[in-house]
């Protein structure tokens, strides 16, 4: 069994993620959320909001799901977000044409529809569900449809929430003072209609970005605390190489990768996902080619990380100069330029994008933090850092009596007042308890059983070994808080 | 100027809410959070969550927004989610009949389509645009509709996030030990075409609810913790009264409006809007009419609040019986009745639903928090309760300068690690930072000047009145917490 297929196994047992509509049968690419996927999910989405607006200063904004056709005209999505599709003249099945070359011939497509088709002929790929003769290759747009009002004005789900804030950054910025830089984040779902979406949460229909637009004087790409961080480092596979090799913050800059601005935030990414979790030893970032780079961007970094389906992108920087806010000038015949008062002049922001899928990384966190049955433990587990778990705390009454059961529930009541995201749970044997919270993380267990009736005391079990601790029940909020610093799992 | 346009005026110049893509003149029905109105919605959420899920340990999940159409036949909403519409034979302009003939004749309509026809011919109703005359009436869906895949397959937004609870509650009830009861919410984008949206957030075409649906033994409609709940009170419009009058939980279960259940989260709503800053004298819960009731359900209470705009309905609440799961029983073909071990018996699960509207409640909420301009306050600010207020403490240095701002920076950095959500700023005199913190509903501003630096005290100015208190540094946390406990937002 693949470790995806085991993931997906525990996934539906543990309500991490599941088909949407299930009782209906599953239509690919759309998953549910359940109980404990959902709280990892929001506890990603939080770490991000901590570090990437609330530690900056900077803002957030929420914009809407349908979009009029003419700003997706104006961001290229209408006329560019395509995919190549062949169908078959027999059974009138479509499939992804390049997706079908790359598989049959193992070559990489030049991104010309013209190749697909001859690579199609001069090789006689036929259809690959009942060997019918294949149509020429055509696009196909990703976007999903729909009209407005009555007359059903053409519209579409947006394909990426940045588009909501270059349309909203002409009233952000004269609210704000009208200053650059501005910097403004969101968080929300987007959509793409995948002709054949597989891979679980790699390729879904519907997904969640976290996406943060900073906009700058293109004359200022300086970053204000960069010195504090240029020494840090990160694992990157620079341009013509195959590995990846560390590299400061400094190093980006001097080299061309990156200005100040995008050298910062590649580096608070790479900080972002190791404190989420995910194995530093399995990621890294990666330098665009020049020819895999769009005409309008000056840098493309990906971050890129192992995974059982193979290499997947979780993220996507880029120095995007004023390419959005030009086209969105041009399509809306507005100025959309700036005065900037103190430079006494006027112009067109640069932006510097940081683009992160949550569902691709929460599924990469899952394979990374997935760990074996072992000696002493008899199921399989996720050793996930408590700002990510499901819960920090699992309290458990030893058994479902009324006497333990109440001072549990207190226990659990305080843990919250502490702001300690914490389970309470009294059903099945405890032994189950303990499995099933190390089976969604859970990195503490707390049990009140007949012995804190006595001494008030109470025990602290710790996810990785399963070893456990007596403490006084007053030490229970500074114990764990502790612990939690010192990334303390084992007894 | 009505209150709602002056809300509008400074939703636009304080960054709470705008017209979506604004750049290209605006979609009706469609708007974005700002960075402050983000931060209010997003705090009703949380404040939600902490009451209807963390505090009850009921669950939460996250499901999609494209939905097969065969989930929303069975809902019901394919057939009968529909507004009647007219359209005019000369101009083409299309009118929501019933608002019409109600407006033109103030009557309230029967929902049958003939007697919409006959009170447009009897009274020679015609096209408010352009005088032609009008078509029949006719039903227009309210659903967005969409479709899946390169075939297209028909599926629309859902109109609702609760269904997604339906589907899902198959697995979540297995893998959450087969028992009941069992409880799970979802806060989400709903969305509904409607055909002509006035009244900016009250009626919006994307929206987000937060529904919570309480699955249950139908012989045992009993809620643990309402013995303790049951004096409490709230205002309610009983059938056949006019008027709110108080009435206890208790009182509500005798006099057969709710079971317990639905009694217990009537009270907590209660509490949640008084909590959210929602003025209690200007709402009160509606007990439906029989006739307004659905067929399938035993009760349906609205929660009505008084804006300028009229009456708007906030919250539904409905014992929904076993209506939603019958109907995916007969349209999955999926037996989803459940074993209870305890009680040896197979049943479909009786369901109370409690769902609410967010955007609606923000901007009741924003209509009674306004304040006008008064003596020793030259703006209009909003008397927001620090639990959704954008920020609770704004930190600033008296000037933009770097002996002042990097303790001010610090102090900023102090309050967020205990948890107050805090903004800093140093652009701007200080007189329009505390005016526009005011504005944005701020409690408390703290300012470093160059006593300071001399003897380590800040000032606190308190929102409501304008004054100010020099407190030590070291006791800024405790005494923001105690204000904030008090309700302490005068000197």
């Amino acid at each position: 069994m693949e470790l995806h297929e085991k993931i997906f196994e525990l996934a539906l047992n543990r309500s991490i993620f599941m088909p949407s509509n299930e009782v209906y049968g599953s239509v690919s690419g759309f998953y549910d959320y359940g109980p404990i996927g959902f709280q990892i999910k929001k506890n990603l989405e939080e770490l991000w909001r901590r570090k990437f607006i609330v530690e900056e200063g900077f803002l957030e904004l929420q914009g809407t799901v349908v979009t009029p056709e003419i700003v997706l005209k104006a961001s290229g999505h209408v006329d560019e977000f395509t995919d190549p599709v062949v169908s078959c003249n027999k059974c009138g099945v479509k499939v992804r044409a390049d997706h079908l070359v790359e598989k049959e011939l193992k070559v990489k497509w030049d991104m010309k529809l013209e190749s697909l088709d001859k690579l199609i002929r001069d090789n006689r790929i036929n259809c690959p569900s009942c060997g019918g003769e294949l149509s020429d290759a055509y696009n196909t747009n990703l976007m999903f449809e729909t009209g407005i009002g009555a007359d059903y004005a053409k519209a579409f789900l947006r394909p990426e929430t940045a588009q909501g804030i270059f349309t909203s950054f002409p009233r952000v910025f004269r609210n704000q003072g009208a200053k650059l830089p501005l910097a403004v984040g969101q968080i929300g779902r987007s959509f793409r209609n995948e002709i054949s979406p597989r891979k679980g949460l790699v390729r879904m229909r519907e997904f969640t970005q976290m996406e943060l637009e900073y906009f700058f004087n293109p004359s200022k790409p300086e970053f204000e605390g960069f010195d504090e961080s240029k020494e840090k480092k990160l694992r990157m596979v620079k341009r013509g190489e195959e590995e990846p090799a560390w590299i400061t913050g400094e190093e980006l800059v001097a080299q061309g990768i990156a200005n100040q601005i995008m050298a910062y935030f590649l580096l608070k990414e790479w900080e972002y996902y190791v404190d989420a979790g995910l194995n530093p030893e399995k990621m890294w970032f990666r330098h665009l080619e020049e020819e895999e780079t769009p005409h309008y961007s000056k840098s493309n970094v990906d971050l890129e990380v192992e995974s059982s389906y193979g290499v997947v992108e979780v993220a996507g920087n880029a120095y995007r100069t004023d390419y959005d806010l030009s086209r969105h000038q041009k399509f809306s015949g507005k100025d959309l330029r700036v005065f900037l008062q103190e430079e006494g002049e006027k112009l067109l922001p640069h932006v510097v994008e940081v683009s992160m899928g949550t569902d691709r990384m929460l599924f990469c966190l899952l394979e990374h933090a997935f760990r074996e049955k072992s000696e002493g433990k008899e199921w399989e587990w996720f050793d996930l850092p408590p700002a990510v778990a499901p819960y920090e705390v699992a309290v458990f009454p030893l058994m479902k009596k009324p006497e333990l059961r109440s001072p549990a529930k207190e226990i659990a009541l305080g843990l919250r007042e502490e702001g300690i995201n914490t389970q309470f749970s009294s059903v099945g044997s405890i032994g189950k308890r303990y499995a099933r919270a190390d089976e969604a993380g859970i990195p503490y267990c707390v049990t009140v059983d007949y012995q804190t009736l006595e001494d008030d005391t109470i025990t602290i079990r710790f996810r990785n070994d399963g070893k456990q601790e007596r403490v006084k029940k007053c030490e229970l909020y500074s114990k764990i808080k502790k612990y939690k610093k010192e990334g303390k799992f084992s007894a």
